[in-house]
């Protein structure tokens, strides 16, 4: 397969992690015989200090070009502390995903065997925890009516739903579901929400032309709870914007390391794959970062694209890396290895799967 | 002190678990002094079998002219899981809070030291957590404006804040922190919502006026997230209607054991104590409900008319019942003591802290 894939490797950690990524790409490439084509832009802080724009025009046009976004992380302390300013590296990330209209956000969580003492749960609870959630990422509250009274005293936010911004997601996370364990939980506030009754009758409808797969209904605050109580019950978890977001970083926590975290946003004609973590500054440049979950969101990006072989290839390699202690002092503070080195590893094994 | 108190012991385990409280009121009644007078009621599914109304008139005339009303549980699944209801138990509560202007839910959330093996999270995460949730229950988004178009496929919900709503709860939280460990978390998400700015804006100036507390601002995915990585670091949560809900249930799930879990409802006029579970009707009439969530709810109670000392009596007999192992089976599945037992147990506990 040929897939020109755009570069976005960012600010703080961004730029070691994902060049790790894309060691791997390389040899699942070389191993697998496909062409991938790599071609970087500068987003976030980086794009601002260049071009004074955290999503320059080029940028832009060179993701909207390519198959996929490989992304690596954005934000950096000399724009983020600064009240004053009226840009942030951030809104380069936020409108790029309006740009390329990737209404859904996917975020897997999976514990791995080898690291569950990492988990701020016990063992036995979160034994078998092996769930995503596929986050509505365009509507809703977060990019709904604002307003503010003139005396400032009274404030107002809109949530709003239409059919066809649910239908889309719905039929994704039912797909997902299809290859997995076939369950999908929807989170809403069906009891007090119109919109949450909306997600509620559409997302039944379209359940019934999926009928190997589940449907259940959870309330939002209950899945909350649920998430801290029996994590493994859930398979593909669909839910809107908000409750998206408070259950994903809810659900990061549960297996106690972020930096194994990938994710994957995702449109009509446009894909964007980034670790969850953040730039975090403070390491960017000691080779201490932890590049699994930029390797990981690789691998979902192969996923995307169908190379199902290509992707457990690289989770393999990954899996192997976790097993022989060839990780970063973040999973093992004994650990001496350094992001490159285990981007070496993890992509040599890669070509050893063969 | 004189007391009237409403007894509204409502569904499934409510009476008998509100019967313990009873006799720990009564118990703290004669140790201290006190004239508590309590006067019974129907509500819920119980005031549906014999008024067909889940709040009858007589019922909310009996809160309205009480000191305090004490509340078991509402809910039955001969009403509940019934589709074509029109109305049901749990509509009764929602009135009453709304008719006793009941716009501050009060969560405490202490791990008990001797129970901290039921909790999902691991000893070192939940070892010294202990803080309180101040919920705003009247306003926001449960309560906005709701709307669904012709035909049918876009709905919306509003969320309104007004000043003065979030002016008279903040005030609550920071008056509790100051008999606590000085520490307010404000949790919204106000680099996205109106209503949350509106709510950091009116906090931050209430502070103002409590120099010794200390403010924290929280995004509400990242409370989420913390509320399982170090539970601990909470002192008092104060947060808005929605956000409230989805911590209080997350939060509930920490200590593990939602059989202890008191609460309160408090208005500027009445005040409503209420264990957080609910009426369980498939242990109703067993002897087998665990009677300390409501027996911690009449502490709270204590607290609200600040008989410190009576509350304190109250908690301290719990303690004993619980380090003695006079539990019921979902804290020890050992256990032989009933409901009526542990009550009988824990009042007398009280009777001799004199
Ligand atoms: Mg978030
Ligand atoms: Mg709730």
């Amino acid at each position: 397969m040929k897939l020109q894939i755009a570069l976005l490797k960012g600010d703080g950690i961004g730029p070691e992690v994902t060049a790790q990524a894309v060691k791997c790409l390389q040899a699942v490439e070389e191993t697998f015989g496909h062409e991938f084509h790599f071609k970087e832009a500068l987003v976030g802080a980086a794009a601002m200090d260049a071009y004074g724009d955290p999503l320059p025009e080029q940028t832009l046009e060179l993701c909207k070009k390519s198959d996929a976004v490989l992304f690596g992380a954005i934000g950096d302390p000399r724009y983020d502390n600064d009240p004053s300013a009226k840009v942030r590296p951030e809104q380069g990330l936020l409108r790029l995903r309006k740009e390329l209209g990737l209404f859904c956000n996917i975020r897997p969580i999976k514990v791995f065997p080898t690291l569950m003492e990492k988990s701020p749960l016990k063992k036995k609870v979160i034994q078998g925890t092996d769930f995503v959630i596929y986050r509505e990422l365009t509507g809703g509250i977060y990019f709904g009516e604002k307003s503010l009274s003139e005396d400032g005293t009274t404030a107002t936010d809109s949530c709003t739903y239409t059919e066809a911004e649910i239908s889309r997601i719905a039929h994704l996370a039912f797909k997902a579901a299809k290859g997995r364990r076939k369950k999908v939980t929807l989170v809403d506030k069906a009891n007090v929400l119109e919109s949450s009754r909306l997600w509620r009758r559409v997302v039944t409808k379209i359940g019934e032309s999926y009928p190997e797969v589940t449907l259940d209904c959870m309330f939002i605050d209950n899945a909350a709870m649920q998430l801290l109580l029996k994590p493994s019950q859930f398979d593909v978890i669909l839910t809107e914007n908000m409750f998206g977001d408070i259950l994903s970083d809810e659900g990061s926590a549960v297996g106690g390391s972020i930096g194994l975290l990938p994710s994957a946003s995702t449109g009509e004609h446009h894909a964007l794959f980034e670790p969850v973590h953040g730039s975090y500054p403070q390491a960017a440049g000691k080779d201490i970062a932890n590049p699994i979950a930029s390797i990981l969101s690789a691998a979902m990006l192969l996923d995307h694209f169908k190379l199902d072989e290509e992707s457990r290839a690289v989770v393999i390699a990954v899996l192997k890396s976790i097993k022989k202690g060839v990780v970063s002092p973040d999973l093992s503070t004994s650990s001496k290895y350094g992001t490159s080195h285990i981007g070496d590893f993890i992509s040599g094994n890669i070509r050893d799967s063969d």
